[in-house]
């Protein structure tokens, strides 16, 4: 069966993405951060994700990116709230942490070349997005170029590095349907920016907007916005 | 004045490196992993290493690639010894950690965007080295394009990330050279992969040969080997 490695960070499109994986015939490793983020709430949801979606493995691997911090998720710089439709995605916002997808999927493909696969997964979304820069196909590519010179086993051609971005050309809308189509269960899922301790989600963020837009357009119900 | 991250491994390279960062007139942030090598000495040489050439911050992360593996320096493998010169760096040996630069320059990228600046310098040298993939110019090249597509600062037009790498075509004498002439103590330094538990220099592994061949070639005498 072949590998693949899968960033999963708890929420809606990584755990959908995994499920993508999953369909398309591999074994997936997931991978997931605990990097300081306030919304550490996520890493709970990732080990249900993991777990109910049959990962082969699941690492949670520590990097420290709260002591470089620059970004609302890892410092105590407040988490924009109640944001109107059209300003999401228009700026980068102080919720952006530096350079993380290159963090992530640098360990990714650490983690990829020991399992001997070039094949990575991740969650991005370059259409109903929050405008990381991180997030765009002209950088996906760029990352997958330097990888291929990168490793060991690439460079032995013994692998080629891949990564695979099945969400990236979807609206919220579609990632919503595709979820339910692939049996993730959003309950399961952790997308809020800012959750109360409890880990309910503040409703607030542009992760709870964006999400709460993918669903009314979707027209299903968000089985979290019910339980909340 | 212009600020810089530099990597640091605590390496007599690394170190190099760092001095001339400092010459060229930046004002330097140090950036070293705990990355649970076999070889923490190394760290605090590190310290000594900021400290002596007036870094103006040192940041040791913790990054867990232990937790990924596949390297004699993060687990038990044994680490090779007496390796005659024409031998190293013709294969990739079991030394060389998984996308262990590219996992470290995406964390100095990260600090970099907090620090507004793009600058960053790396020790990678690939003629006397190893053999590793991610120490060649050509993946350097390949890493600085996709950086300048992966962050907010970059993608607003406020910084360009450039990867310094001026000792990628001197060989080991050449560093060894560069060093005394920036008032680099190499008895600061720390090489060895497989040292003793005090420390001292296993004198053996590819990291140690290299080092040697580099002070013979320079005909000066290295402190470590005096002393040891």
């Amino acid at each position: 069966m072949k590998r693949a490695v899968c960033l999963l960070s708890g929420g809606l499109d990584s755990s959908t993405c995994l499920a993508v994986a999953r369909r398309d015939g591999f074994e997936v490793y997931a991978l997931t951060f605990d990097y300081g983020q306030r919304h550490r709430h996520e890493i709970a949801a990732a080990r249900r994700v993991a777990r109910e979606l049959g990962a082969a493995q699941h690492l949670v691997m520590r990097v420290d990116l709260a002591a470089i911090g620059g970004s609302a998720l890892t410092t105590p710089l407040p988490v924009p709230k109640d944001r109107p439709p059209e300003e999401i995605g228009a700026h980068i916002p102080v919720t952006y942490v530096p350079a993380r997808n290159t963090v992530f999927l640098a360990c990714a493909l650490a983690w990829a070349e020991t399992l001997e696969t070039g094949d990575i997964f991740i969650g991005v979304n370059a259409l109903d997005y929050s405008g990381y820069p991180d997030c765009r196909p002209e950088y996906i590519e760029a990352f997958e170029r330097m990888a291929n010179l990168a490793t060991k086993a690439a460079v032995e051609g013994r692998m080629r590095v891949k990564i695979h971005t099945p969400l990236i050309g979807l609206s919220k809308a579609g990632i919503v349907r595709l979820a339910l189509e692939l049996g993730v269960d959003p309950a399961w899922t952790h997308s809020c920016y800012d959750p109360e301790p409890q880990g309910r989600p503040c409703g607030r963020c542009d992760a709870c907007l964006l999400r709460r837009k993918g669903f009314a357009e979707a027209g299903v119900p968000d089985p979290l916005e019910l339980r909340g």
